[in-house]
């Protein structure tokens, strides 16, 4: 297996226990994936015990990206997936692991650039994590008995990854010669949007201000923008500004 | 997951360490597999270790099926998969995972009874186990680097009896809970953005308003809106056009 073929980064947010760290770095280097992002690992970096169980996939480790926050291990990102346990009202596609490679392999053959998000041991993700993220991936496991930890989820995730690697070739997307969004523009229409929305007197009544904020940034995600529509939509809201500036 | 549906029995050949019983318990438990045998273990039996590791999963352990050989273990099955990361040239059937349990979902089906057999840690089978077997389980691994230990390949093959076991995969609704918008809501929407914007003097200069318009009406039907989505962006433009009535 190559280095460097062309595959998902897999992004661990704010992982605990060094052990799990090492251990997800065995789990995607069983399936020949070595891109790995590490977003403010609790215990700093780096850290002996994800070396010490990493044991032959150090590389990765020595490798891996590492960053603040969240938005900072996405911003080169063209499509992004966050693994959760929990179904929690988002509107955004669920895929089950199998599905959700599947698409990333289609993205990937096309060209664009796809993250896994893996949250924190106990919590998961939080919101504003995944409201960065286009899809969502769920394991159907045991109704009764959800106990995947974060090597297992990265593994069930990897070997996913590797069985649609070997069926899927290359694929032209239907909207080729468009050019889709980076993360880092969708995160900076958001911003925009809230910033002069917040201008507008929008977010009211105060209480529900975090959750309207949450939709607006779901959607923007969850939406698949081309840069043009970015830039349009920029332009929608300078238009708006001015024209309230004109008085 | 109803306890004693048709299933696969789990072998666990000399398991060495009490910790991967355990997680063997509850790999097999998310995914709704609640049949385990166990050979010989090292340290004797009970293990408190595999107990504390299994955790809610712990019914496993104390219905497990305890023997002292591999045949003992095999008396009642029809058919068996020896996993193993080797190929030693044994003439047997040689499966991935899923092929494997989609085999054995077939052989269930008819009345039969399987078993799948997981070797020790370290060493894996002896030739006298995979003897035993009629086929044999291969995890398509990186060849330069395979590291599954017994806890991730009972996860696997546990996950892949359960995705062969949904024969006919439930119908995901790919946004759960949500409504897509229709054509005439999105139509509505256009035609909102269009007169405010008009307004406030964003289509400009003259020559370039229709393909202006047509750029923006393309991205409307594009985009995969929902109905919450379409209320969501009715009210930015209402609330922009507040904000600049009020001066």
């Amino acid at each position: 297996m190559s280095k460097g073929h062309p595959q998902p980064a897999f992004v661990l947010v704010r992982p605990q226990m060094g052990e799990n760290i090492g251990a997800a770095a065995r789990a995607m280097w069983n399936f020949g994936l070595d891109r790995m992002r590490i977003v403010a690992p609790r215990d700093g970096w780096p850290n002996q015990r994800a070396v010490a169980m990493a044991s032959g996939a150090g590389r990765l480790l020595d490798e891996a990206m590492l960053v603040d926050d969240t938005a900072a291990a996405l911003e080169d990102c063209h499509y992004v997936f966050a693994t959760t346990a929990r179904m929690r009202g988002m509107t955004k596609p669920v895929y089950t692991p199998e599905e959700a490679m599947r698409v990333a392999a289609k993205k990937i053959g096309a060209g664009e650039k796809v993250a896994v998000l893996f949250g924190p041991e106990r919590a998961g993700l939080e919101n504003d994590d995944i409201a960065k993220a286009n899809a969502i991936i769920n394991v159907p496991v045991n109704p009764e008995f959800a106990s995947l930890n974060l090597g297992q989820c990265v593994l069930l995730t990897a070997y996913e990854w590797q069985r649609n690697r070997i069926e899927v070739a290359p694929v032209r997307d239907e909207m080729a010669g468009t050019v889709v969004a980076e993360q880092i523009e969708i995160e900076k229409l958001a911003e925009h949007y809230e910033q002069r929305l917040g201008d507008a007197g929008f977010f009211f009544p105060v209480g529900k201000e975090e959750s309207m904020k949450l939709n607006l940034r779901n959607m923007w995600s969850r939406l698949p923008l081309t840069r043009a529509d970015v830039q349009m939509l920029h332009g929608v809201m300078r238009q708006m500004v001015r024209w309230k500036e004109r008085g």
